[in-house]
């Protein structure tokens, strides 16, 4: 990763916002003029660098339509914040003008006795729109989706279709409007083609004549990984939700797609890394959400691991007896957790492209025992190397035993790394047979599953090799 | 994670693929008309579950730009085969149908030789164009971008813009073209709009007084995650791509876009596992490609990890004196560990997401510092109990000492685990300081970075504590 652009744009707006602030103090009726050059993104990061209570200033500063566009862009739980503080009526101007799925995002975001107050100032058909999309739950396609779309009746001639669009555009549609969506008398879905098809389309044919039938739909109660799924197998930059009468009910774009995928993503890293995903990013979330969503896991984590003191306490003679092996202790586990660790992280990635699928179990046994043995031996002769070598260095005198003690390692490691490795493979698989989420097999959750296995190979590799000379 | 449609949908594809084979056998030339409804998404699925010898013979069935189409969506390691193995005329015909950016990735992929022959068999209008996008690194800008866009003079009329764009779609151009581009007399960018609002233009306009100054653009060289931050930041569906004069050079679609925010999430996932990424996907990945990707960092981890031998050594005579301290080691460094990795996680999320910087880093220890004393005492008390529970069950006897010997494990994970914690979220910003990508900071690295100094804590609380009792 190179400093990006990002970073110096966010300079940039750390650039512009002093000036902001001084006109915000002295001119804010020149502000909407000097900051007319700013792409509204720009815009929403200078907002998130001022002081909270002048953003609902510089909102009023701005043209209206401008002011919808930076709420769009700014983060969720500021704009809701500030939005709640406004004044119901000139929130319910700035929320009518967002685009009908942003718009939405935003009141599920608010107290809802905030939400209903500016819902209730919002004018009818907005509202009408907006009420009908809060029906939906936030996390499926219809949560996602937007109601700004173009359809016209298949029957239609590419001319009528192509006034409809300019009508609508010009009517200040926003969204989801390069893609232009055919119907059939019932209002079903028949249809699909690009502004530049029709565009493209001879004068005097049909709609019917020119769209695509083959359409990609969603079910409007589609969970958001599916859409994500969909988007990106089919290289999608609109995805139509259908009722089960295959009626258009929206359409969600793929902005929001984007965020989807992103979203979907840093659950995935933080379930790995064996904590419950955040609900919010890591800098919004208050230090009691931070714990609350570790302490679970990290509980449930060191009860498992408590096994292992079981599991020492179980050879203690023998490490009374020879305390050269609790040396190797650690190493040995930790071996184990780290390629089990490997594993998994191949493993639930691979699931989550859809790339391996439950079936193919047997497939995966097949190249992770392979690998596993594989990455063990090389693990296991490093081991006795190192016994041997510290032993012919007179770093460390292992006894007249060092040889057995050395292969009692390497064979240990051996064990340990395959075990690992089928653990950290598998646990996804398990994990989704029975129901739960694979992304759940986090790395200190194999971790621990292996730890104790890794200290009975051990201790049983031990007393194999060790029981007439050092046990 | 619920069974999805893609899951289903693969199966349609398993489906028909039994029919498309007795088809390619009996009946190739009635193929195009009986899989006409099927998406070029779908077919590639079905020509993925073919016999690898029979998927030229499905092409071939294909009308041109359908078969162009399905390649689209072909694996790239499966098409770049398929394509060398045909005939170079033949395998000509299909690259040339395909888009300019697809048809450069194909090549890159091909073995030289089989790519040059493939290249002069291309007509030369198509053969400069990819020539000239081969020049680019594929992981740049340049290398993601096509070259079929509409830009248009920033001083034609609406009407002229709409007129240009509705003929190069008409002559079969089909990517980035719901945006168009203004340019002044040098070629240089000054505008963007959509296709919708061109439509949606007053008529005798100008493009100048409609484009959006405030154009977002990457420069050629740029590197493909800067390229999926700006997609995500701008909400854009096509992002321009200029050289040092400004000038548009190509436009990266969306669909490529998510490719890459795709493929560096699965990079981050297998990083943060504790291996180098894969080249591939898991599936594909030869045996060979998925040891040496493991083995390096399994035995550079392994080789730190060594340490904890030495570190035991160094305590090895407290160990022969009161064995009951080895049961507690591993428990307690796992716990470090566990704690660190989930630190990493939420902290090199955040970095990818450019949520946390550089400059960050003192706020996040603010956050992290008492995190890890909070988890670290949570933990401390389970581990005071569990010694305590144990004694007054019978269950272990740890002798006279046993309230020492349990806050001695108390202390030692209080100890431990804020050790862990702020190891782990400090990590990812050392490494990035360093000039590493902070994704390095894998679950396995932070554990190994936590096991040694978990011990020193350990061993010196029960130094502290036992000293004249047990030691």
């Amino acid at each position: 990763m190179t400093p990006d652009r990002r970073e110096k744009e966010k300079s940039v707006a750390a650039l512009v916002a002093p000036d902001i602030l001084d006109l915000l103090e002295n001119e804010p009726s020149s502000i909407a003029a000097e900051t007319e050059e700013l792409h509204p993104a720009d815009l929403a990061d200078v907002a998130e660098l001022l002081p909270r209570e002048l953003v609902p200033r510089l909102l009023t500063a701005l043209a209206g339509p401008r002011a919808a566009a930076v709420l769009e862009y700014l983060d969720e739980e500021l704009r809701s914040e500030i939005l709640e503080a406004m004044d119901p009526e000139e929130a319910a101007v700035l929320l009518a003008g967002m685009t009908p799925d942003e718009r939405v995002d935003v009141l599920d975001e608010m107290d809802e006795q905030a939400a209903d107050e500016i819902l209730e100032a919002i004018p009818a058909k907005e509202r009408a729109e907006t009420e009908r999309l809060l029906q939906y739950e936030p996390d499926t396609a219809g949560g996602l989706m937007t109601t700004e779309f173009v359809s016209v009746p298949e029957s239609q001639t590419v001319e009528d279709a192509l006034a409809a669009v300019r009508g609508m555009a010009r009517a200040g549609r926003r969204e989801a409007m390069g893609t232009v969506y055919s119907v059939d008398a019932h209002g079903a879905l028949t249809g699909v083609l690009s502004l530049r098809e029709l565009l493209a389309a001879p004068e005097g044919a049909r709609v019917a004549d020119v769209a695509w039938s083959e359409v990609v739909t969603v079910p409007v109660t589609a969970d958001r990984e599916e859409v994500a799924q969909l988007t990106s197998n089919y290289d999608l930059v609109a995805v139509p939700v259908v009722d089960a009468e295959r009626r258009l009910l929206g359409v969600i774009t793929v902005d929001d797609v984007i965020d989807v995928i992103q979203e979907e993503q840093t659950e995935d890293v933080q379930k790995f890394g064996g904590l419950e995903a955040l609900e919010d990013s890591y800098m919004n979330s208050s230090f009691g959400e931070l714990l609350r969503k570790r302490a679970g896991w990290l509980m449930i984590l060191f009860v498992g691991e408590m096994m292992t003191a079981g599991a020492m306490a179980y050879y203690q003679e023998e490490i009374a007896t020879a305390v050269v092996l609790a040396l190797f202790v650690p190493l040995i586990i930790s071996s184990g957790g780290n390629s089990g660790s490997q594993a998994t992280s191949l493993i639930i990635r691979a699931m989550a492209l859809r790339e391996v699928r439950l079936g193919d179990w047997w497939r995966v046994v097949m190249r992770e025992l392979p690998a596993g043995l594989a990455l063990g031996s090389i693990l296991g002769l490093l081991g006795v190397g190192r016994v041997l070598l510290w032993q012919s260095l007179g770093l460390y005198d292992y006894g007249p035993y060092y040889i057995r003690i050395g292969l009692t390692v390497g064979f240990s490691l051996v064990g340990v790394v395959t075990f690992g490795t089928m653990t950290g493979a598998m646990l996804p698989f398990v994990l989704r047979r029975l129901g739960f989420d694979p992304a759940s097999a986090s790395a200190p959750f194999v971790a621990t599953l292996v730890d104790v296995t890794g200290l009975v190979i051990y201790f049983s590799f031990a007393l194999l090799l060790l029981r007439g000379t050092l046990l």
